[in-house]
């Protein structure tokens, strides 16, 4: 047994397949669920993610030895100034946010003493919710662990146990490096995808007229904007950057067609099948 | 039986699945399959797309009722010059190209007495060639048929039987219209998805780190470059004009990230998300 008592803040897709994850595979105790609403709080205790679950944070967190973070990195900030007072000595703080900078900043705050390992698993789904977890969600699928200079090597390493311990792929990479690969790897590929969607938004019929690959291209671009508005405004600046790069890159694609540059479309086109080439589709999930 | 002897003038993907649909589904005599190699047809034999093969174009033309041209679009000119003169009288020609304008000025060859209907079945996948071929590829899918103003109305029913034989539904819309709408919804995005996996070429383990957001965004940028180069360059203008269209349309949330304006954002990821809820995905296939 990994940790004895762990408190899951956000018992959502991601906070929900986590306690089912590690509650199954016998890696920890007792699995305390922290929601805001008691609608989640029941689904989550339905679905069997947590032991038991409360609406305050402090009360989960006091007698636990792993607190997982599983909200919208914009919410984290006051979570770790509410459960900062509350942690115990030794406890292990980790988060699964999609970005990592701004939830490193918002853990200064924790006292010594309390560790923390950044993290997000490279897992998710359109859908929402507890009613959608998986034990497998994580089967097989890239785990970040985003450590720094100061980090614990041990807290570090009971973190890497936990993710291989629910079938992942632990990654170190540092926080920078993290947002700006996500930048684009995930946050602007959704914003293009939403940005094809708006293109064709005047069309009268989208289920007859988009092909398959229209349907591919822009199947992100059904997620919550919520969390995808969250998502963009703390990777701001990288999201923006690869953006403006990719804008230059569009207009040299532009250039080409004017110019009815086979040549020129032919190496773009053959350079990006091959980049695609690259990208086996997961197969252990 | 709609037509008595079928010509199908490249036994690909798209050739090789109409002959097999046609001939499954009872709506032809005999069909005879043409294509630049022996081994495409000798494959075209054994999968059952064609009852006959041939390498030219004008004798499995010369008593036909029905051709279907399933090349690659720049490749239809020469053909519709090399068989104009051995179409027997009254003979229907239609087409599968992906763009449309540049096929209906080619057939302007077509002598008096025969019939054109250009047409595009919205079907397709990374795959290619006739052992990827099914008899099912159409069902449930969208085809186009783009009559101009000197469309004979009778051509344009036998056109509408055959594409409701084989289980898709025929839309018309005109060439110009066509070729506007699918620079929006099949053009731009494949190019967008091919900048896409050019952006992250550099990227040391892509297994790893892109995860099925990015996978599903880029998988159209698997296909054939050479297909993709002549259909770009087919409707070079109207991708080039939706392509500046999207690029202004990318300031825009540019704009919204500099200036971190959640409303904004939020704004465009909610239209986009509304947009790709009216595409449900294709439940008939």
């Amino acid at each position: 047994m990994l940790f004895e008592r762990v408190a899951i803040i956000g018992t959502g897709l991601i906070g929900g397949s986590i306690g089912l994850a590690i509650k199954q595979r016998g890696l920890v105790g007792r699995v305390t669920g922290v929601a805001r609403t008691q609608a989640t709080l029941d689904r989550a205790l339905v679905v069997g993610a947590a032991d038991d679950v409360t609406r305050d944070p402090a009360e989960a967190v006091a007698d636990a030895d792993l607190v997982y973070l599983a909200t919208p990195v914009d919410a984290m900030t006051a979570i770790f100034e509410s459960i900062a007072p509350h942690l115990p000595d030794g406890c292990l703080v980790t988060d699964g946010g999609s970005t990592k900078r701004q939830v490193l900043e918002a853990a200064s705050v924790l006292p010594p003493g309390v560790d923390f390992v950044g993290g997000h698993p490279l897992a998710g789904s359109e859908q929402s919710g507890p009613s959608a977890a998986s034990s497998e969600l994580f089967a097989g699928t890239c785990y970040f662990l985003t450590p720094v200079a100061t980090t614990d090597a041990s807290a570090l390493a009971r973190m890497r146990e936990l993710v291989e311990g629910i079938g992942a792929r632990p990654v170190e990479i540092d926080p920078v490096g993290h947002d700006r690969m996500l930048a684009s790897t995930s946050h602007l590929p959704h914003l293009v995808a939403a940005a094809l969607c708006n293109a064709v938004a005047q069309l009268p019929d989208l289920s007859q007229f988009a092909g398959t690959g229209f349907r591919d291209a822009t199947r992100i671009a059904a997620g919550q904007p919520e969390m995808w508005r969250d998502i963009l405004l703390s990777n701001a600046d990288e999201v923006g950057a690869s953006l403006a790069s990719l804008r230059e890159r569009l207009r040299g694609w532009e250039a080409a067609l004017a110019q009815a540059d086979g040549d020129a479309l032919m190496e773009l086109l053959d350079r990006a099948r091959k980049v695609r080439e690259r990208m086996v589709e997961p197969c252990d999930r």
